[in-house]
């Protein structure tokens, strides 16, 4: 009996093989996966101890047949077989794009990005990075941006459990080696982050370090990229994020060298995982129009701009950092939960979509946005009511409302015969642009920080003599709202 | 004894003549003032009744004489003269641009525009005029719009009491013929703002309109606007607003009839009032680099960003329309009180400026935005609060904080050793940027909501290694603040 591996988990087969010199830069070694006529080429790696690696995400059910190439005998000529079954319940396989602004994961299912940020939550140990793991099972996120490698940076200075390089007694890496260790490890959360189905938005490159790996030279950047398509690709929950803050480090990495991590992943990666980069200066955004660059990944606290990148970039914008609910020093962390969650509704109302931050003061620097350990905000839930509200509608994202110039003003989306208005700041007593004029609609509204949401009343509106004259055929109808802000309406069909 | 008139009041020349024509029409007048080198044309204009008047406000101590010049000879080769006295207390004289972006009075008093808005508060009869002056009174605004004619709009359905222009039975309007009751009245309204300290930010043409006001063709225009002019331009509190929302008449006024208003002002009144046209739609922003422009009236409810504003008009700004506080249906005017005193504080602590607005619905459609009346929002105290806080501060309007992407996200302006910066929706536990290293200032923090001042705290900083290394030399200071949003500091030198 073959192996059987269940749709969009990974088939791994593993070989050992002893080799003399360095197997990271020696070894060549891959495997050809076949299914009927359909056949894709994947790298495997050196797990240290002698041992090769491949991975295989099979996307279709039935037989799959290998071989394996390498230029070590051991390692050459390989062949074998597994079964393809169907995907269990909770396993929609990866996310992609669909219907140019939005996302889907690849049964179908609509996938609304609703993530959250700990840079650096897989260098804590063990108790922490556990701790991170039972706030997310009670959180509602759907994806975790998150570095590959540690970070150096105010309220990080804390050296990592693992180091991705082999070091010496010195301290000193050699970026030719890896350490499987460091990899094993991330693998193991990547893996963790599947099984609650959390998308891994992982950060290949960031500039916040004091360790060297900001500063390779460009043939060890491919490298590594390249060793961690080899390791990762293969969990379906994998999203690439070239950078956290490209722009700051256009000293140590050109802008050529960004558009050629681009073409490594398009050459490498078999499944064609999405491919994002994200920019510091606000101003310094990547020009995300590229073909490797399958959504925006965007950082800009001024989500009203929202719409101008949906028709600048014709992709899905995810605005990551639109900067987070906290009271640090730093202007980028410490907006309110109230101005967090009214930003998260501006971006997703729009069209677009947003990440959630938390970064709050810590006795022990324990931030979330960087270590993880437990939220202490009061975003975090009105974002799990907004996923709820967003996954009770109608399949795929909602496009904005751009036939008046109220909705330069006001937030709206639709999605067919439904809407989704936001009033932010704005506290109408009543409200007509956007609604039905048919009794066949059921609107509600929606207190985005009481996360209540009760039926609307509708009313004949006092005409506007100015306007419509002072006896409107057909009358004109108003719905009545609370006159405070924050709030926002949904009309459905019934 | 001459007759003597106070600095920046405006002496007035009465003569009587009978024409049997159209004296708006048929008979030039005008006035030259004399004060020994210096001389001034002042138009003279009818005023009903076979009465002329010309007015003229002296601008220096001393002698001044008069002879009038018209094609009538009852009104030509008049001669006179009278004595300017020392302006009294209170009187500053008109307001003029300074330093670029900001205003002062003639006798160098700095003025900070801090306006409202009662677009047609002139036209409601003697009860609620008097109750608009009296809420003024209590107020603090220094600066009204108002336009000259009246508004037909939603809440503004009721007939003025007085009309512009002479009609005959069947309320046909004859624009050759101007009612002097109608400008005797607002003259009135002007002076009564002027004795309380209120620049009367006079709208010369708006769109809401179905007498037709709106609609006369460019001879009338100009007509009416060198009437205005020699009606008005002797009030020192008098400021020329071309327009409400100019864009919104470009079917009936074309641009080149823009310029030539701003042509004849320069012109025509001799005082060089300071001149503006406010926009509707946020992207038709007149060309405010236009010579006539004295200062950008704009309406933006973008108020972050100013700075850009500054940069590209180089005069200063006013945003005057950042959308009203209130509960109205329509998006401009229902914004809440916390978001509309928001805003005011990000335009003048990025040394900008900003008017004031109220549109809460009223079961007599009695609006402070329209028709005045009382005040029943929450933003127009905290107006006033930031009032006295620029007053007390050094002579001129701040400079915005530009040295750091810190400023991009907070807001901060400076003015030599002072410093105001405003947190808005950023909440930190504690500051450092701006601030300065000497202990020799005061520190305050604001709650510009709460309208409490109180002194600060400062302590040495926890160094973050990542940046300063772990004992940076000298230490930091940083400012301890409330962690929560809509607080401002104040730093001003001992």
């Amino acid at each position: 009996m073959p192996d059987s591996i269940e749709k969009w988990d990974y088939f791994e087969l593993t070989l050992n093989a002893h080799t003399s010199g360095n197997p990271f830069l020696d070894v060549t070694f891959e495997a050809e996966f076949t299914h009927q006529h359909r056949s894709l080429k994947v790298s495997g790696f050196y797990d240290g101890d002698n041992t090769f690696r491949v991975r295989f995400m099979p996307d279709v059910e039935g037989d799959w047949r290998y071989v394996t190439v390498s230029n070590l005998d051991a390692l050459n000529g390989q062949t074998g077989e597994f079964i393809c079954t169907p995907a269990s319940k909770g396993n929609h396989g990866p996310v992609h794009v669909t219907n140019t602004f939005h996302f889907s994961y690849d049964d179908g299912t609509p996938y609304y990005p609703f993530g959250t940020t700990c840079y650096a939550w897989t260098h804590q140990g063990e108790a922490l990075e556990e701790q991170t793991l039972k706030t997310l099972k009670e959180a509602s996120f759907n994806k975790m941006r998150m570095c590959v490698f540690p970070k150096f940076y105010p309220f990080n200075e804390n050296e990592p459990v693992y180091y991705p390089f082999e070091r010496n007694a010195a301290g000193e890496h050699d970026f030719t080696r890896f350490n499987p260790e460091f990899f094993r490890h991330f693998e193991q959360r990547v893996g963790e982050l599947c099984q609650m189905g959390i998308e891994a938005d992982i950060i290949v490159f960031h500039p916040y370090d004091h360790w060297g790996y900001s500063r390779m030279d460009a043939e060890s950047d491919y490298r590594y990229l390249r060793y961690l398509i080899a390791r990762l690709a293969a969990y379906r929950n994998v999203w690439w994020s070239l950078a956290n803050e490209y722009d700051f480090m256009l000293d140590r990495k050109p802008m050529e060298q960004w558009d050629e991590y681009f073409r490594i992943l398009l050459a490498k990666d078999p499944y064609n995982h999405l491919r994002s980069i994200h920019n510091g200066d606000t101003e310094k955004n990547y020009d995300h129009t590229k073909v490797g660059v399958t959504h925006v990944c965007i950082q800009n606290w001024d989500t009203k701009q929202v719409k101008r990148w949906r028709r600048d970039y014709q992709k899905p914008i995810i605005n990551d950092e639109l900067e987070y609910e906290g009271d640090i020093v730093f202007p980028w962390g410490n907006i309110s939960a109230r101005e967090e969650v009214h930003r998260i509704w501006i971006m997703v109302t729009n069209g677009g979509y947003a990440g959630h931050g938390e970064t709050y003061m810590h006795p022990q620097d324990i931030l979330w946005w960087s270590k993880g350990g437990v939220l202490h905000g009061e975003s975090w839930r009105r974002v799990a009511f907004l996923r709820k509200l967003m996954e009770e509608g109608p399949v795929g994202g909602l496009t904005p409302m751009e036939d008046s110039w109220v909705w330069t003003r006001v937030s709206g989306g639709k999605n067919g015969d439904y809407r989704l208005i936001y009033f932010g700041e704005h506290q109408p007593l009543s409200w007509i642009e956007g609604l039905p004029d048919s009794p066949d609609y059921e609107i509600d509204i929606i207190d985005t920080w009481e996360m209540t949401i009760r039926p609307g009343t509708r009313r004949i509106m006092k005409p506007f003599k100015a306007i419509t004259g002072a006896n409107p055929e057909p009358p004109r109808y108003e719905l009545i709202l609370p006159g405070k802000p924050f709030q926002a309406v949904r009309i459905r069909k019934r």
